[in-house]
């Protein structure tokens, strides 16, 4: 053995902290003067700004947030549109040594409470458009420091202590801002959706952001100068990390308040937009945009798609369109996503539908994230790679959370045997490649058999008047549960409960046949992801009695 | 402040050390089937080998180590070209717990003896290229354990223990392999050529091993599957890190066991090779290969050079040629490339010689690189961005070595002050690039002025006649030091010293016109490195009264 440690440990000039600010650094070092930020609601001037001017404004930010008196490891927390605001916070926050709380902008009161009381925040970057919220935030929390972020695009009156732009205005040293002293320090707090509970706080640390945000680029080989619009809500996982991929590869961040098919497809043809991120539902809202803005897309599009398993014919869909989608899958507690459905060379000779049946598995684990495994529930047995075997997706690897704040015992739990289980049940292919079947509290069990509701409901969305649908277990004397569906349809479309009864029939299995038809809207999160505890709810306490086939 | 801290630590969940080795799991699960490895000399058949059957050597390899007895932190040495041996050893010497030693192939005996001796190395893997070796070997290190790497391509006896393939065919146990526990262990040994003393033994890490092939694909944009072909030499920093780069891409590497002009252009050609490495030489050795062979290249073929600084000669060549050169630098002490030449979108529209002179420049850090800086020699103050002030350039970040072995002294000068002093001279240009004028050691300084040798090289190397050259001090009573050139010709190109005068009149200023010239052949390390020291006994040696306008 040859003594390859004695004297040859870690000092300032061999080892620094792994964080994403470095990427804002070196673009704005390397690059500055290429664009980094675009906001353009079509109506008012568009905004652009520099690498240069942005470092400079996340510098003035941080110090900004000093003066007001934050500190290492204080929370502050943004409720803010995908803006440059919010850009600029995914930098200027954590170089200010505080720890980035992006609230979910579709929360109610309640939620939002419970997220600032327990995240401790100290100061709330609030948008114009949530001035509603300002009084009785304020009564509650008379200690928050309010500061208003407004633009051209929202009209409203001054509220909070300052203006964001007089705080960034504020700022009087640009080098009162810092690195972190270590790796594994918090950068950002993301609260889960609570769906079936109070919201979990997740921890995410500098060497994770940094990892994820790289991981992004290799699954996606993503070059440098992308034009990236965020159709991905920047408080969902930190965007995906990818305010930090757009930062390391010096692209543009093309900014979008909010979702509308025409006003994306514009954008994307205007700025020649390279990479967006969206939920299915998203992808299905610029699918059915304007013909004409369509057409006026000549350049290459590439898309990622996750939040919910996409179905085969969104897919399909898009690709007609001439995007590219990839099919990635994550959670909150990793980052956002660490799977990805790598593409093979020889996909290219399949057919539309069997190449959107490939994409639509979740995959295999994506660039720098270090395993993933399917085991049989309860147990630390891998089930066989043979597309039948059923089993709960774990992860691990640098791209796994902290933790939960100040939740010892859902951490434990959550990291109970070196893995990290995400409570999506799924199959693993002869490939290696995984799909998701089921959350496991979505399963439906009917006369003792498991039902998919992922699998019925992509059965569903070959329907072409269907735009969204849900499957939710209804208790049943007879069967235990049955399957009902929900279904939402496109304006105008027209479709009768015989007719999805009959389409059922022929593509699935009896008992998987829904029992019940309702036409609804489907309630979402504002990720894109179908709320089935209230469908649940709803399915318990319909009048089926009252059910035609029509 | 909010606890971020409490019962938020590291687990097996959560956290794994970096370690390039992951790379080559990944590429085995997600594309098993895709090339990784080609050899092929133009006369024997083609090997070809898949990433999975790579994986599953390299594990093989590794158990094969261990039933030699090696273990965790002992040395195993390779001496051997660019062929697949070399590029499995990057990953079967670390999983068996060793630390790789890649020797250069072009020592000499002195050299590797100390160098064996000093890694305490318990194997070698030698290519029968280097037979020669084996006897004094034997004699010298009779605990020495040496493997005998060969193919169709080398005819010789065999020697020592065993062959590789024995070697690797001797594996019993497919799991007999390990990843690291810390990502700071040692994963690799490179010893410095050793101009000017006892070569050093330059210790790599895993996170910089894993950080710096990252850096590699980011800062070439390299997409998935690249062709890589190996005309770097494999034990120069590893390659420069790119054989962990390549599996992380799911690429192909190309082998090679000698450089020649036409096997090369052939072998670009015929796998479509997309991606290259070499030093000055290796590509002006390229530049002047047969045309009809550059004629038959048609796609797209980017190179990096470094190892020395490139001429704009050279630049102009290859650019002519139709290969896109990127510029970058490093040293042995920061695993190879840690700064990069960033091309911005306006040099497009520069000139072939404009593009040429900013391509020249080491340019700016690396993407994964944190700092670098220029100071004044001897002070922490750094040099004016005006591209006149010379300074040192210093490095630091997660690309910088662990140390030098069993050498406290040499690390602790090289870490002084926080950052890894390069030796290496320079001056900042306003745009924030750098260039490098000299090597600390090489300046010559005539009449109180330094004259950059580098700069009267770039010079020389604009006469078409010029294949190589080298401009070094010459002891002088009147001025101290006077430079002279050592000009080695194109085969058949003819050139006087009046003309090399004259030449240089008309573009240096007159106290660096070279005041001998010596028409020899330039000695050169493998890795094109022009071996000045020998050059500076010669010049002292020299008869110059001897010399003519001719």
């Amino acid at each position: 053995m040859t003594d390859f440690h004695t004297a040859l440990g870690k000092n300032n000039a061999n080892y620094q902290p792994l964080t994403p600010i470095d990427f804002l650094i070196r673009s704005a070092q390397v690059y500055p003067e290429q664009t980094a930020i675009i906001y353009d609601d079509l109506t008012h001037p568009a905004l652009t700004q520099t690498w240069r001017e942005t470092y400079t404004r996340c510098r003035q930010l941080a110090d900004g947030l000093r003066q007001l008196g934050i500190d290492k490891n204080d929370t502050v927390a943004v409720m803010l549109p995908n803006t440059p605001a919010m850009v600029e916070c995914a930098f200027g926050v954590p170089m200010s040594g505080a720890v980035l709380c992006t609230l979910n902008t579709r929360m109610d009161i309640n939620a939002l409470s419970f997220c600032l009381q327990h995240a401790e925040a100290k100061v709330l970057i609030l948008d114009s458009e949530f001035a509603d919220y300002v009084d009785l935030l304020t009564e509650t929390f008379p200690q928050l420091m309010i500061i208003q972020a407004t633009d051209a695009a929202i009209e409203t009156d001054d509220f909070g202590q300052m203006s964001y732009e007089a705080l960034v205005g504020s700022a009087t040293d640009l080098d009162n801002w810092e690195l972190p002293q270590d790796e594994w320090d918090a950068i950002a707090l993301n609260y889960t959706s609570g769906t079936t509970g109070k919201p979990k706080g997740v921890v995410y640390h500098h060497r994770g952001a940094t990892l994820n945000a790289l991981s992004n680029i290799l699954d996606w080989d993503m070059p440098k100068h992308p034009i990236y619009l965020w159709t991905l809500p920047l408080f969902h996982c930190n965007g995906w990390c990818f305010p930090w991929s757009i930062a390391e590869r010096a692209g543009v961040n093309v900014c979008l308040r909010k979702i509308d098919a025409d006003t994306i497809l514009r954008l994307i043809a205007k700025y020649g937009v390279t990479h967006y991120c969206a939920a299915p539902v998203v992808h299905s809202i610029i699918a059915s945009g304007d013909q004409a803005l369509k057409d006026a897309i000549s350049h290459p599009v590439k898309g990622w798609v996750a939040g919910a398993p996409p179905s085969e014919t969104m897919l399909s869909n898009m690709e007609a369109m001439g995007f590219h989608i990839t099919h990635v899958y994550g959670l909150t507690e990793v980052y956002g996503p660490v799977t990805v459905c790598a593409e093979h060379p020889d996909w290219a000779e399949l057919s539309t539908a069997e190449r959107a049946q490939k994409k639509s598995r979740q995959g295999m684990v994506s660039h720098l994230m270090a395993g993933f495994e399917v085991f049989q529930q309860g147990t630390s047995n891998p089930v066989a790679s043979d597309g039948e075997e059923v089993g709960e997706l774990a992860l691990r690897g640098n791209l796994v959370m902290k933790g939960y704040l100040k939740n010892r015992k859902a951490t434990e739990a959550a990291f109970a045997d070196g893995w990290f289980r995400t409570g999506d049940l799924g199959v693993k292919q002869p490939d290696g490649y995984i799909k998701i079947m089921d959350r496991l509290k979505d399963v439906i069990i009917s006369g003792g058999e498991n039902i998919s509701s992922i699998e019925v409901e992509n059965t569903l969305y070959a329907l072409p008047a269907v735009q969204s649908c849900a499957v939710v277990a209804a208790p049943d004397d007879k069967w235990g549960e049955v399957p009902v569906a929900f279904i939402e349809l496109h304006q105008g479309a027209q479709l009768t409960r015989d007719e999805v009864k009959a389409h059922c029939r022929a593509h699935l299995a009896g008992f998987k046949v829904p029992k019940h038809i309702v036409f609804a809207t489907i309630p979402k999160t504002s990720t894109g992801k179908v709320q089935k505890f209230e469908l649940r709810q709803a399915a318990k306490s319909i009048d089926y009695a009252a059910e035609t086939g029509a």
